[in-house]
């Protein structure tokens, strides 16, 4: 409608012109929609797709509660839920700004996964009360993607709904990232033949993702890593710690190093910067022969790739714009499409190896210094990583069909 | 997948062929499906619509949280909230089994209006946790259609969110219906020549649909109404009444009658049906000339329209196989999308009363004993309640734009 002609005209001079941004004219009225699958041209559509025809499954669903999965759109689609605390680099910023993040990420699972999300944007912090909310949300949702929740709160939220809910719960800032640093680090030492077993890993950055990173090295049997905080290496027997970061400092660091991340890199194999810090060139001069540098830290890694390269024999960023881009985009799509198909109600750690085995696989014998992780657009992925996870969930009988 | 060859075949003789009904065929795998309206075709398309670009529209919405309305999908996104508890005549059959309702409500919404929903089916029934959940989960929509939510518990629900949200909450099953109900009375007051104000009502049910008729039908200025529930007429001094029927029998009965549905009918104006229940001929034989009976109770009217016609001048029912349908779908797509337009941060009794009005009008000079609503195939009538639901809001200042 038009305007009323007695409202006042926007002062030029205090207004923002924010279309003249690409970006902000892309995201004009959002970046999604909901849509039928069914027609409803007439009568007869309604009287299937709603009353009275609705009533019949309704009364089935309620007679056998697993065909929900069967009749409804509960097992394709996944909630995408944050509180706005840790959004991208710009921290707790709210629910309301972190909406154009998690419109972003369910435009990603539709595009990859062909999973339908629904950005949940919550108006409360404490973890009490993200974990009941979510728990009463589920029977909307065949999944959980948690994002953009603050650590520690966000191991916390993530274990208690994992143990509550019989659907698939992932923290993609953890686990995403986790698979596919794996996937990349896998082709790495492949490329450099120095086997896992035998590598030294210093990760700067115990928030979730560095937690995750570091767990699935573990459990991918890496010979030790360093994890670093704010506050320098994490020990055996350091003041303060908490309950995550005790159990860091009892499975890694098994030199029992002191000091800071740079001490840590002289003659370590890999660095993963996850940090938001910097590190200087010639710490990574001090690295082992064939280096491997993932600068992970967005929009600015914690060193230039062209600085790495001098010293770094493979090197990535989380940067569209450099080689070997390291995008969560790679992993979340498939993990939950395999999740889905199988109707697992769980995602495994075995589940997650799975996903980064297969991912590394894509690149194949094309490995090379620039080449140890696929593109984002690889057609390959997503299948690969979907094939793998639901295989993986039936092996491990976490699958319901 | 393949099935695993050493899988168990389901025995015939105890599986439901269920997509031998239409119904269930057409709900295979749901009804919904989210799409991104933005391409995201190669990486440049990605660092608009996802990192690095996204933080820069995060970052003005943080700065300014009304922009979120401009460059997010909040503000054409309406939450469908249900418990389970009222889910058509099916009672409380829980949030999994009230899903193909909630997806059905979510299609019509996107057909009829253009708006975008997303069915919430919460596993919580106690007031106090519905009011909480919706709270929080109140940043990701720009509305919330409340359904299926039994009543009194409804009442409270609806008015606790009303005050604690700046976002429009319309319990459907209560206005939903009041708003078609009310068109089409008007319009049979139109061809009956009584004017509402010399009309006596009589409403058989006091749930939320019950309620919510009488309300509006106060409103509208009626003459008078007498409501009835399970234990007869609801009048002043009646022992046990909860506060909404106190109320009723406040505003209500002036006449103080006492008895049954079938005793307040002789000499009424109007019979409404909306309790489940039946009414005998002779009771509409009993009526006022030129008698008005809605039987609304699907599938089954209280009373058949062929039967009812006999004595009364104008039958409807809620039944697509009747003439004069009253169906919810002519009102809340249109109230909805005419509140979204205009930012109504409340849906007002007055904008209720508009679309009302306006629905009505639709049918104009061509109304009939048959046709005293539009259908809800008409393409005229979500238009016509959008102009009339935002024109109103405009004029209460309720409006943000």
């Amino acid at each position: 409608m038009a305007a009323k002609p007695d409202q006042p005209k926007p002062d030029p001079s205090t207004e923002h012109d924010y279309d003249a941004d690409p970006a902000f004219a892309l995201h004009r009225g959002g970046k999604l929609e909901v849509r039928s699958t069914v027609p409803v041209r007439d009568r007869d559509d309604l009287s299937l797709a709603y009353t009275p025809g609705v009533a019949r499954v309704c009364t089935a669903i309620a007679e056998d509660p697993d065909l929900v999965n069967d009749y409804t759109w509960v097992s394709n689609v996944v909630a995408v839920v944050t509180d706005g605390t840790a959004v991208l680099g710009l921290g707790d910023i709210g629910p309301a700004a972190a909406m154009p993040v998690m419109e972003g990420k369910a435009l990603l699972f539709k595009q990859f996964g062909g999973v339908d999300s629904v950005p949940i944007c919550l108006d409360c912090t404490d973890a009490d009360d993200l974990v009941e909310t979510v728990i009463r949300l589920a029977p909307s949702f065949g999944g959980i993607n948690l994002e953009d929740i603050s650590a520690p709160r966000c191991f916390e939220v993530e274990d208690r709904l994992r143990a509550a809910l019989d659907i698939p719960v992932f923290h993609d800032d953890q686990h995403g990232t986790a698979i596919v640093v794996l996937a990349a680090l896998r082709n790495a030492a492949r490329l450099t033949g120095k086997p896992l077993a035998k590598m030294r890993a210093v990760v700067a950055g115990a928030g979730a993702s560095g937690v995750a990173v570091s767990r699935i090295l573990l459990e991918a049997g890496i010979g030790d890593i360093a994890v670093s905080d704010s506050k320098g290496l994490i020990f055996d027997g350091r003041d303060g710690l908490n309950p995550i970061k005790q159990m860091l400092a009892r499975d890694t660091n098994r030199a029992g190093l002191k000091g800071s991340t740079e001490d840590a890199l002289v003659d370590a194999d890999v660095f993963i910067g996850l940090s938001g810090g910097t590190i200087r060139e010639d710490c990574v001069d001090a690295m082992a022969d064939d280096a491997i540098v993932f600068a992970l830290s967005n929009p600015d890694p914690e060193i230039q790739p062209e600085v790495a390269r001098r010293h770094a024999r493979v090197v990535a960023t989380g940067r569209s714009d450099f080689p070997n881009q390291i995008n969560n985009v790679l992993a979340f799509p498939g993990v939950f499409r395999g999740a889905l198909d199988v109707r697992a109600h769980t995602i495994t750690e075995g589940m997650k190896l799975a996903a980064a085995t297969a991912l590394a696989d894509v690149v194949g014998d094309e490995v090379s210094e620039d080449y140890v992780i696929p593109s984002p657009f690889d057609e390959r992925v997503a299948p690969a990583v979907t094939k793998a996870v639901a295989a993986q969930a039936r092996e491990e009988g976490v699958a319901r069909r």
